[in-house]
C-alpha cells in the first residue's frame, strides 16, 4: 500500500531549504474539547493512513498523550481521551504526566517513546500493535531526561536511543545521547553524540539540543532532525536543524547544520503558550518522491507542518556543517 | 434603582463556562493621556451606574490608581489625575505607588485595597463615599504582599481580607491567605486559604495563585475567582480559576477548579507589556439574571470582560474541583 | 529581691566596649541528651534567679523551644522536653518548628515570642506566668517574618514588636519594622525602623539587620542591641551592634552603631554548624551597677555571654553613629 | 550638498512627541539572503545619500555587521557580505562576533563602533573613509562592555565615548559611563553619567540603560537618545528616552526624560526573536527644518524609524526631566 | 582467615549509638607526595588484611583513585601512583576524573564504583582481582549521577546498585534510586527507594541524600548507611544516618533514622576544604562481635573512622524511624 | 644599602616548593585599634628597610588602605589612620572604599593600585615618593574590576597593568588581562593573558584567578605570583600559583602551575572572616641569595609570609604547567 505523504511545492518566492505548509497549524489548540493546547506530537504511516500520538495538554495543564488517525496525514482526528496504558514489560507503569511522544515501527510493532513522569521528567517506552491496546515497559533511565527517541532498527544487533540528560526545571543546558539495549529493558553503552554548540559558531543552538523525529537512514548516514535554542533575554527560542549521524556507528556526527532549517517567524510560531517555539517531533519521508514532511510543535500551542526535499536537506546539511 | 450589568450570550460556538466580550478589550493602554498601560483594575455599582479604580500604569511607568465612571460598565470616563488620598485612621499614608486595585461596598462607604509601595509591595488600604473624596488607612500588613482582597461583608462580626505574602520581586512562589480585623488597622487571626497546585495536578496554578474580584457569597458558600500562574520556560503565565469557600470559615476550601476557566488565547492577551496574562481584578454580578461580568487585565495592558452564568461556574467549580 | 546580674569585670587588656566571659561558651551543643545544638536562646530574671527558653535542635535537627533554670544566670539546668503549649488567646497553635526564642515580662506575665513554623516562618507569641505552663496565642503576622521582639511595656497603650520580614529561605536581605497591638492578637501600624546599611557606610550591616534582646529603655531612648550581617564570599557572617530607638516613637532611630560591638573571632563563634555567627537573644541589665550581660548564640550551637558597661554602650553608640 | 533627511509628519491623531513611520519596519529579517533578523543598525549622511552599518544576524545567528547604501534614507541596499576589517592601529583585530554598531563622521572619516566579542563583549572601534575598505583598532576597553558611543567631535580636545559596562550574559543592570582619549587608542578619565533610575521614579528604565545614537549638539547641550529596560515578570522591556548632557562637561546630565519617548506598542516590536525591545542606534537631524529620524531596532528583528521635531524632543526633556 | 576489626570501646562518658576514633584522622591530607587531600574513600577485607581505594586530590585538585592497603585497616599504605584502568567489558574507559570509590567483593571479584567523569559525573564501574591490575566496564548511567554503591550479593538474579541522580554542580537536590543489572553492562528497573526529607521532620537530610558504604545483611534487611545534607546559610552540611531495606525488595524503606548517627563536631570535620562534611563511603563489619567500622572523609579532607555496634545501630534506627 | 629579606630556612621534613614563617601570622587583626582585620597587603623596601601599604577593615567593615614600616619586614608599624589622598593626575579622586593594595617602585617614584570604589570596584592608582604624602590619579579602568597590578617597569616604552575584570559581587568568574598606558591616564591595547582553568586539569584555579605580587623578572620571564579560586560547596577556596610571562611580550604565558604553590592548610588560613583563603599580594625578593618571601592574606583576616627559592619556584613552574 502507498501512503501519499502531505505535500506542498515550494513557493517560488522561497530561497531556503525548508517551508511552511500554508494552511498551518493544522492543529488547533481547542481541536479536542478537553485541550488547552496540541502540539508536539508524532505521526507514523498505519494501515491506509496514518496514525498519531498527541501531545495534548489539558485545561488543568496536566500533561498526556492521545491516539488519533488521518487518512491524508494533515486532517485528523484525535481521541477525546488520552492513551491508557497497560503494562508491558514491568507491572511498574507510573507516570505523573506523559509529553513529547516519538513512534517508530521496529520489526512487528510500533514503539512510543515519551517523557515520563517519574520522579521527574524519564524517558518513558511503551507499544502498540494497532494504536487501540498500548503497553507500558519500563522506563529507559534514571531521572533526569528528555527528548528520548529509538532509531528505526537495530543497529549492531541492539535497539539505540537517543536522549538528552536533563534536570527537573528548564533546563538551561542539554546534550544528545545515545544508549543501547539488548531488550528494551536494560540500557547502556551510553555515548555523547554531539553537544551544543559555541555561541559564536552557532547560537541558535548554543543553549541546548534535543532529538526531534526518528531518524531516517539516508546513504550518507542518519539524517537527525533536532531542536536548538538559545536563551534570549526574553526566554529560550527553539529551532530546527539537521545532523548525519554515521550509519553504524551514530555517535560519531558526520555534518551538523551550522545554521538552522526552520526558526520561529510565523505568528503560530512566536505567539502561543510559550512563544518562539518551532519542535520537531516527527517526520514522513518518501525517497522515491524525495519528500520529506516535518510535524512540529509551535510556541507549544499548535501542531504545523513544513516540507522539504530529503536530498536538498541533506546537501545542505552537508555543505554548511558546523 | 437597577444596574444593567454588562453582558452578551454565550456565542454557539463556545463550550466554554466563560466567554469573552467580542470587542474586547473595553479600555486601550493609551486611553488617558498620560497612560502606558491601563489594567488590572476594578469596578463596583454606583449611583445609577458604575465607578470603578483603574491601574494606569503612566509613560514613565509609574504604578498609580484613577477614579472612573461608566453608564454601562463598558464604556468608561477615566479621570486623567490619579486619586489623591486625604489620612483616613492614619497620617501615615506614604506610598511609593499603587497598583492591582479591588473595590467594594461594605456597610456604609466603598473600601479599596491596592498593593501599596512601602518599603516595598504591602496591602495599602482606603475608603471613599463618593469616588471623590478619598481616605488612606493604615497599611494592612508588613511588607512583603500583594492581591489584598475584601470580603464585602464582615465574618464573624470582623473584616476579613485574603491576601498573598510576596516577596519584593517577581515572586515565584505564592500562596492565599486569610485575616480578621475588628477595626480596619488591627489584623490578626491569619489563616492559610489555599496553595499553589501540584505541577502534577494542575500545572496553570503549580507556580503561584492570588485572589481576583471581591468574593460572591453564593448558596454554595464564597465564589472565590482568583489567578494561578505557571512559569514556563518563557516567563509568567496567567490565567483564571475559581474557588468556593465556607461562608462562616473562608479558610476552609470547598472546591477549585483544577482547570482554568480563561487562559490567554486571543491576541490582546498573548501580546502586550507582559504577555500571556489574564488577571481577574472585579466582577458584577446579578443573581437574578444567573449573570457574572468579570474585569480582567490582559497582557499587563489593556483591561478586557469575561462572562458567565453564575450557576454554571459554582457547578464547574463543584464538579471539575481539584 | 536581688539578682545577681552574670559578671566579669572587663580585661585590661582589652580596649573594646564589650568583651566576653571567659568561660564562654556557657551552654554547650550536647548539654541535654537530644541535642544536636543549643543557641540563639532568651533568659529573664525570675523568682531568686533566672529562668530561660532555649533553642535546642535535636538530632534530627528539628528545631524547638526548651524551658530552662538557673540560680546566676550561667550554670543551666535545661529541661529535656521541649515547652508544650496550650491554647491561649486562640485554638490555632499549629507550629511546624519554633526558634530563636526572646523573653520578657509585661505586667503581669512572661512572653514570649519565636520564629514559628506556619506555613513557613512566621512570629509565634506565646506566654507563661510559672515557666511551667505555657499558652500560645495567634501569630503575630502572616509569613514570612523572623525575629520578633516585644518591648518590655506598652507604648502608648499598645504592644509594640518588632520584627523583620523575610521570606522563606535564608533571606539575603532584611530590615526591622515595628508593628503595634491593642491587645497581642491583632497587629497593625506598621512602621519600618532601620535598614540594613550602605556597603560602603557599614559592610558587616550590609545584607541584613535583625533586633536581638528585648529593648532596655535609658535616658536616651530604648538601647536595642541587634543583630548585622555581610554576605562573604563564603556565605553569611553575623555581628552584633546597637541602636537608640526614640523612647515614644520608637521608629525614629536616634543612633545607630556605624562599628559593631562583637564580631565573631573567637573559636567557638568562628567554626561550628555555622561559622561566624554572633547572634544576641537576651540580655539583662542592672542600671545600679552599671551593667549590661549579653546571651548570644555562636555559631549556631553553643551559647555564650558578653559584658559592657550600659553607660558605655549607649556612649559609644551615640558617638559612633552612622 | 543637501541630504532629504527620511520624513513624514505627524499624523492628526498623535499627541506624543515622536511618531512612527507607517511603513515600518523598513527592513525586514530576511532582506538578505543569509539573514536571520536585521536590526540595532546605523546610518549616517554620505555621498548624496546616505550609509548604514547594519546588524545582521545569520540563520546561525551568529552576529556580524553589514554596509549599506541609501538614496532616501528608507530604502536601503545591504551588502551580502559582511564588512571585512583591515588592521587600523593595531595588528590585534580578533573579533568572536560584532553587533549593535554606531557609525559617526568626525573630522576626516567615519568612525564605527560596535559590541565586539574579545573574550566577552567589548567595545571595537573602526573607521573608513568611503565605506568600501574598512580598518579596525584596538577595542577601547577591558570586557565586559556594551553601547559604545562617540560623541561627533573631540570635547576638550579628547575623543569621547559613552559605554555600558556590563556582564557576559543578559546583565540585569548597567550604567552609562563616558570616557577620553587622545588618540582612539588609550581611554581613560571613566566618569559616570547616568544610572538606571529607581523604580519608583521611572521603572520603564529601572534595569539598565544604554546610550543609543550618536549625541546631537543642540543650543541646550548634547541631546542623547538612549534605551531603558524593565525587567518584567516575563522578560525584559525595551523602550526609549532622551537626555541632556552638558556641552563641555558630558558627565553632567542637565535633564532626562521621566517617561519613555517610544515604547514596544505596534506588532513588530510586540513580536519577534526577542519581544518588546526599542533600540535606537542612530538618529539623523536637520536643524533647519527642525527634523530628527531615529532608526530603531524592533523586537531584535527589524529595522523602525521614528520621526520628531528636535525643538519637541528637547522642550519634552527639559520639562519632563526626572 | 580471620580479619581484625579496627575497634576501640565505646568511651564511658559517650551516650551515643557511635563514636569516633580517638585517633582520628587516620589518614591526613598529605600523606602521600602529590596529595592535597585524602578523603571519601573505600575499604575491604583483602588476603590478611584490608585493600583500600582512596581518593587523593593531588595539589592541582585533580581527583583520581588509588590503591592502598593495610594490615589492620588503620594504618595504611597508599600508592603514589593512581590507578590504571585496563578495558574491561568495553574500549570506551574515558574517564576526565574518578572519585568518591565504593568498593565490594561479589562472587569472584572486587567491584570499584565511583564517580566517573564523562561529559559529566556518572558512575564508572571497575573490577579487580588483586588490588594491581583494574579493568573499567561501562559506565552505569547518563550523566549526571554521583554516589553509586553496588550491593554485595545479587538480588533476583541481578547486580543491583544505589545512586544518586545529580547535576553538573553542586546539586542541591538528591535521592536514592536502586537499579539492575543482568550483567554489570546494562541497567534498568530504576525505582526510587527514599528521597530527601521535609525541614520539619529531619532537616539534616532534607536537601539531599546519598547512599553511603556498601549496605549489609542484616536480619532485618538491609542496613544501608548513607549521608544526608543540610543547606546552611553558610553552606551544606553532611551528616551520616541509617535505613533498613527490604531484603529482597530493596527499594522498599522499612525504617530511616530520623537523628544523624554522626553529624560534624570535631575539628578535623569542622574545618577543611569544604567544612561540616562527614561523608562515610566503606564500612567494615563482625557479626559475631558485633562490630561495625566505618570509614568516613572529613571535611573533604581527612579519613576518619567511627565504631558501633550492628545491633544498636539496627535498633536504634528501627525505634527512631522517619 | 642592602634589604635583609625575610628569611627562615626550608624545614627538614618539608617537600614543597614553598613554606610558611614559623611565626605566623605575623600582622594579627586587632593590630590597630580600629581595625576588624588587616590583610591582602602590599610591602616595598624603603630606605634602610621597608614600606608597606595595608588593608585594614575598620570594625565598621569599612575597607581603607594605611600605611606601615618596617625595620625587618616582619614586625610592622602600621599608620592608625587610613592613607589620606591628594589630587595626582587628576581631580576626581572619589573613593567609597579602598582594598588589596600593590606597591611597586618604578622610576622616581612607589606607585600604588588598588581596589577603588567608584560606582563599584575598578582599579584605583596613586603614588608616593615617601610614604607621607600621597597622590591619586585617574582610574585605570571603568568598572568593574579588581585586582590591578603594575610591572615594575614600563614594557616597549609603556607602563603595563595586569588586572582582573569583575562584576559588582563575588564575581564567580575571572580571567587576568594585561593593559598599557603611555601616561599612567589613558590606558589601551588590552590584552587576555589567561583564563581560569579547566576543572579537569587543575580544579583549585578553575572559577576565577587574579595576580598577586609585582612581577619579577628573572632569565625566563616575569614570574607572576597569582591566586586561583575553586568554588566548593561550601564556598570560595584560595590558593597560590604561579606563571612566567614572555619578558617582551607579557600577555604569551610560557608556563603556569597546574598545581597550587600554597593552600590553605593552617588554622589561620582556614578560619577568619572567609574561611580558606590565601591571597598573595606582595613578595620581596633576592636574586643573589635566590630568596622570596610572600607576604599573604590568610582568611581575610591577617597577614601571613611564606618563602621560596626563586629558582626552585621557576623550575617547579617549568616542570610542572600546566
Amino acid at each position: 500500500m502507498k501512503h501519499i505523504i502531505p505535500w506542498q511545492d515550494k513557493p517560488s518566492s522561497c530561497n531556503d531549504v525548508m517551508w511552511r505548509y500554508n494552511a498551518n497549524p493544522i492543529i488547533n489548540r481547542y481541536d479536542i474539547p478537553s485541550s488547552n493546547s496540541i502540539f508536539n506530537s508524532a505521526v507514523v504511516p498505519f494501515e491506509d493512513g496514518y496514525a498519531g500520538v498527541f501531545r495534548c495538554d489539558n485545561k488543568a495543564v496536566q500533561m498526556n498523550i492521545f491516539a488519533g488517525f488521518s487518512k491524508d496525514g494533515i486532517n485528523w482526528n484525535i481521541e477525546h481521551q488520552p492513551i491508557k496504558m497497560q503494562a508491558g514489560n514491568t507491572q511498574m507503569i507510573e507516570s505523573d504526566y506523559k509529553y513529547d511522544p516519538r513512534v517508530v515501527f521496529i520489526e512487528d510493532r510500533y514503539w512510543i517513546t515519551w517523557c515520563n513522569g517519574y520522579h521527574g521528567p524519564t524517558i518513558g517506552i511503551g507499544y502498540t500493535f494497532d494504536f487501540k491496546e498500548f503497553f507500558q515497559c519500563e522506563n529507559a533511565f534514571l531521572p533526569f531526561n528528555r527528548n528520548g527517541v529509538l532509531f528505526p532498527q537495530k543497529i549492531n544487533g541492539k535497539y539505540a536511543m537517543l536522549s538528552r540528560p536533563s534536570d527537573n526545571g528548564h533546563t538551561p543546558f542539554g546534550d544528545i545521547y545515545i544508549s543501547y539495549s539488548p531488550d528494551m529493558k536494560f540500557w547502556g553503552e551510553h555515548r555523547c553524540v554531539m553537544k551544543a554548540s559555541n555561541f559564536e559558531d552557532s547560537a541558535w543552538q548554543c543553549t541546548k539540543i534535543g532529538a526531534g523525529p526518528i531518524p531516517i537512514l539516508t546513504d550518507d548516514g542518519w539524517l537527525m532532525l533536532y531542536h536548538g535554542v538559545i536563551n534570549t533575554c526574553n526566554g529560550f527560542r527553539y529551532a530546527m536543524g539537521a545532523a548525519i549521524l554515521d550509519e553504524n556507528e551514530p555517535d560519531k556526527v558526520k555534518y551538523r547544520t551550522q545554521s538552522y532549517l526552520l526558526g520561529p517567524a510565523e505568528t503560530y510560531e512566536q505567539i502561543g503558550d510559550v512563544p518562539n517555539v518551532v519542535f520537531p517531533c516527527a517526520a514522513l519521508h518518501d525517497f522515491k518522491e524525495d519528500k520529506l514532511a516535518v510535524y512540529y510543535g509551535a510556541a507549544d500551542t499548535v501542531v504545523a507542518l513544513a516540507f522539504g526535499r530529503i536530498s536538498e536537506v541533506v546537501e545542505f546539511t552537508k555543505n554548511n556543517s558546523l
